[in-house]
């Protein structure tokens, strides 16, 4: 029996596997132990504990070792949810090492610092599918650079552009992305030690080193004000990942419209044994778009929860950091999820050329009349250009006459030449910009 | 130079404009001085105060009679909202009457109760665009009981339905948002007194009656309990008015999809001289529809401030009671602009019939696979039935032939009977559910 | 290995055991093989299918005989979450039973109808909590009926009152809560039946007559216009649900407060063996009050995301379906559990009546400033009295002293009677409303 | 009459003026028109546009030159916001500058250009904020770097500290919001200029020429690819904008609770005509400490609307940019509100050091308890000697004995030297670390 989303039978396929291994409860368990591991290490090099100890806790710090079921009594027990696990190191270890397990260090400092170690895993899986679905994005955008497409504008045709174009602008976003999570990933998650409130009491002067050294041990940065009361650091990377989200849904929506029946110009991939309904055999729906979109709303949706937590009372606050102790997983698994979906979606999207052009010509050349507009500013001036046309395509509209003709009949163009109106032609840079922003 | 949503002249005309005027800063004043003039009166009643004085606290509470600007430099530098009224009614009152301003009472309770009465002036606006809303809808069901409309689901045509059948589901909604707010004006919204935290400290005993007797001044119910740390109850209201911004919302989208410039099977209300684009002259965007959905956002974003504000620190909050002061006025003129802008959006819905009934056949068929599936379950039994179908429309995806023929042609089908499909005979209940449901 | 915050190890104990159980995912299985047997037996006695076939379906719906880890892969496979579980029903029965299987349903309809059983089933679970929890508020309000405490606004001291008064204040506002999820519990969450796109077009005119008798049998009223698309019924339960997190965050918060090192007016349920810190042996923590602060906020910030899901396109959209699916079941679960934490919290609070005495005095007599001024209002005029108590107030607070010395040293006080001041005396109606309201 | 919460007498002093000032509707128009003059001065330096026409432009975009009830009407009229404007700016440009208006460009270009000259503006008044803010921060952890404090957690005393080891926790926090808005603010607002979907249709080849040369007269880097569907760069400023609330609403809330009237160790800035109540005369409420709260919420409310306006259809979508369209300014005055009343908040700040003190001794030693566990643990093993501690802890706690004496009684202590307890010995790193991190 499994309850909630990442493990009921109906929707554990929705999230990403390898993310949900980083963030089960005994990989929580190991990242903790990793963290006592090496404060360990880094206290006995600087001689803050004896040095022939630190083997006897690293040693001891394999979750394999734990019992996990009395810990999860344990922890109800005593509504503490880490001193049962100290408890059970101390007796991995024999005396003396024992005494010096979690040395001067708060829960906090453990549970900060294996976040740290969580979270730099979960960004290198969404790293590597932001930089899978940027090549996809890219391959699609140069394929597709003159493939001529309606742009639209509030649900309506608007001017000509090509599919290349379009894509282009997921890429740009996507990338976008990408580099803000680097560039936070570190600063973001760094090593905290300090103790119960950050003064380092229990360990003195020598604290700060500590951090510092067990930091180099785990291949992160101190803390060096390690208060519990301050989560900004941790909520700059949430934030830069809910704007991913926001990309994803974006490009999933995009590709739900494209996908309409009445549209058709994509399909995300099919394969036969895909099902779209129980009982209507022929759907064809975009499942794994509109997942997508799901998941970025889900994710969304826990923002202003961990935004909220920074408020903290004093020193550090539980229900505050409660919150963020099950919002983090939830947010690292859903943003991996949502990279990894959002790679699939784009790779596995087939393209329909013709339904673009279709489409495109559906306005009897409404969808160019910019292009007649910048003709006639010339001859008329852009005001009286505008007027006259829009007069021209309210007709175009009303008695479902060509737009050209509509223009031909309008009395401002008694005696003058022609408009000419090609969409073909009038994509303006469209090309050169998937030109220059592709690779 | 005005600032802000309501003012600016690029966005004033989005809101209520009467909306806008029961909730101006001098309408809410003078709403605290009904109330302060109805307490005055139950008191004078109840012999809580001289009933001479009773008529001239009366007399003094009119908005006009204030200096606003002298209120506002005051207000600021008391950095207290009220007290600086409560010196201008002082002022206008002679001696003794003066002295029997606010008896007993507290700021917040007469902010309360002045809510109460502009919020059931709001109520009465929304319910009347509620009222013309379903009116509309009522009589469109009913015109469009029969007419023939693609059902979809996930993006892509499921199955026949009418448009009647559709318009109905709005209105059942619409319907159960006015009543829902309807039954919740009144138990939300309630008169308070019982002055600094609720005890009737200072007006003893006889306090819960004057409560009373002030509620059936102002046609209110009282409190009871005035305590300035409950707000359940207006959130109660406040829950309904988000579920009809919910509502509004999906209507809206489904007005702006069915407008899309491939789909056009409705418009939105169209003038001369409306404007789409300042350089697209064809431009016919559903810009009400919208303009509906952001409003509709804007509602939905406001109810978790709301609801936070229900966490008040002991026997009164101003960090809660600023958020609420702000943000309840905002959220009433958005709830009754929202069902302001349903009404006339749907009001003024063009309905292209002939395209509903052109977009329902580009499937060749396909749209009616269901009714393909129950007839040939009780030939194949339904698990069959759906196989050979899934294989057929897959075909018939792939190989652009028509769905009946790809059936007929299906291994399954040897020797069987043709099936016969037929769109307009598919759609259930449709026109039965709009008779029932309409009046 | 488990993943996610109901099943953690770490966090399982703070969710509501019995509320997990019904939305285990085996238990969701079952609740569809409820209504999907429910359906077979409605039909059979309407004569629309066999009534042979009735019993071999209800024999089937039994979810210990499916195989769920098969389950799992094919709905991943199919990327529909519920053809594969037909598929294993029509295997449990013989044709022609597994022909009749899900008849004219569709898979939102068996998957509504299923969240309106288990939602019935929490939300006893929920009433049993709020009713225990009232039970206790009612006999500590009248055990406190006359126990003094400092009333306290804007974290400040403000008036006396009683301690009985204010839990009062938080019964009444349960009471709200409990009677508000009763009476919207069924009307919430119904029968539905209706197929593809509520049309009932599969099962023809008997439908609506079918979705009665189903929901007869499964104690539901039926939906009458099942659309999928309209998600308003339920999100006024959660909404509701909602208001509830607002009322257990506010009482905890209140706890909170109450039991700070320095007030230490309250303490919750400690025993020997509940652990503060890994480090501070002396920490006894309100990990309980803290922890329904965390639940409820994580409670609160699932409404957007489930009035979110309102927004559906067309007849049916799994963006919005997939966010229900799983939010119900998390929003449901937190409710019960912030409701039984409620009523563990209120019925473990141990009540420390000297240190709210001893805190209600230690404002040298300000905090009953007010009784001051409506004595002096009589003599002096209410404005006079208050600006001559505001500043013998201030001179109170800067010098140290007494508050009754700085009144009668006041130039205004010359020669007039002293001011007694008795904060014992003046909590109003404090006693009165705990006996009104209380049985 | 006005409405709403920037303008309204009642509540126009919580906002920052010159925010409110950069924000107005009539400085809002001058930024488009700034917009557009830079256009012209492009498009005439790099021979787009005749040389002549671009001071005739230039000098018709004031906004003192425009009728904005006129604006107002046709903006309504037109349900555009900006065909208008453009009407009124070629009524003042003779022929044949009045054609070369806009020339290529489309509403949203000029609209997203404007609110990135309105943001960098808004930004300076935050950042000058900050600025001082930290300045005051730096001063007062400084002279407070030995000032004894109780660090509390989870509402409890925890270990001793120092008030400016507290104080350098909020200054850290500063500093980082602060380097991140400053790292954002150029790479958020950038040129727009494109057309309808981005394209540069109208302009041509030149057109990245003439958006980069815009952004060069406005001191703006170009979007490069300008597409009005995507807002990611300006939600990473907003987010960072929210993280400041954050960190602001937990200042607060420190500052609330250090002003409660049993902790006495802070009071906000006090000025005699300042009022807490309108019957309360004693009441010196920590107003300002509690708006910063209510504006902190306001805005963080607002983040989750503004990152689901990135949800944007296809190449432009007016339900979305309605929303950015009232949020920016929103966000922005809230943004710039907050910052100014943090500044003003921490720079009024008294310190009670007496208070501080008194606090720190009311547990009888228990907050020291650590400091116990660390000597014992050496003797008995870190186990042991928190299990003995949190027993003695217990006895103190619950017989009201000292801690020390509860230490020395225990059967474990028989013939061992005594602990010795010093709080002001216990503050850790507490002082090293203010001189380490202020200036």
């Amino acid at each position: 029996m499994t309850v909630g989303m990442f493990d009921s039978f109906m929707t554990r396929h929705w999230f990403s596997s390898e993310a949900k291994s980083i963030w089960s409860d005994v990989a929580t368990l190991q990242a903790w132990l990793d963290v006592e591991a090496a404060l360990a290490q880094a206290q006995g090099r600087l001689g803050v504990i004896p040095a022939e100890v630190t083997p006897v806790i690293t040693g001891a710090c394999k979750q394999e070792l734990f019992d996990t079921e009395r810990l999860s009594r344990d922890i109800a027990y005593a509504q503490h949810p880490f001193v049962p696990v100290l408890r059970q190191i101390e007796e991995l270890c024999d005396e003396p090492a024992a005494g010096y397990v979690h040395w001067g260090a708060t829960t906090q400092n453990i549970f900060d610092t294996g976040v740290a170690l969580q979270m730099r895993r979960t960004h290198a899986l969404i790293d590597a599918s932001l930089a899978a679905a940027s090549d996809t994005l890219n391959a699609l955008a140069k394929e597709h650079r003159d493939t001529l497409q309606a742009g639209r504008t509030h649900g309506q045709h608007a001017l000509p552009m090509t599919f290349g174009f379009k894509v282009t602008g997921w890429l740009e976003e996507v990338r976008r992305d990408r580099d803000r999570l680097k560039a936070r990933i570190r600063p973001s998650f760094v090593a905290s030690l300090g103790g119960a409130i950050g003064t380092f009491a229990a360990m003195g002067p020598r604290g700060p080193e500590v951090e510092k050294e067990m930091g180099r041990i785990l291949d992160l940065e101190p803390a060096v004000l390690p208060m519990r009361s301050s989560f900004d650091r941790a909520n700059d990377y949430f934030s830069a990942l809910t704007l991913l989200a926001g990309t994803a849904e974006k490009i999933a929506q995009d590709i739900v419209f494209m996908q309409r029946t009445e549209i058709a110009e994509v399909e995300e991939a099919f394969h036969l044994g895909k099902v779209g309904s129980s009982t209507m055999a022929q759907k064809r729906n975009p499942s794994t778009a509109l997942l997508l979109v799901s998941l970025s709303r889900m994710l969304q949706a826990r923002l202003p929860l961990i935004i909220g937590s920074m408020n903290r009372m004093g020193e550090g606050d539980s229900s505050a950091t409660n919150v963020a102790d099950v919002a983090v997983p939830e947010m690292a698994i859903l943003g991996a999820s949502i990279a990894e979906t959002l790679a699939r979606l784009v790779s596995g999207l087939v393209v329909n050329k013709d339904a673009m052009r279709r489409n495109l010509d559906i306005t009897n050349g409404l969808i160019v009349s910019e292009a007649a507009m910048m003709q006639l500013s010339d001859r008329l001036g852009r005001h009286k250009a505008h007027h006259m046309l829009y007069e021209a395509a309210q007709r175009s509209v009303m008695d479902g006459v060509p737009f050209t003709t509509a223009i031909a009949e309008h009395r401002e163009m008694e005696g003058a030449d022609a408009v000419t109106l090609d969409a073909a032609g009038y994509t303006g840079e469209s090309g050169a910009l998937v030109d220059r922003l592709t690779r």
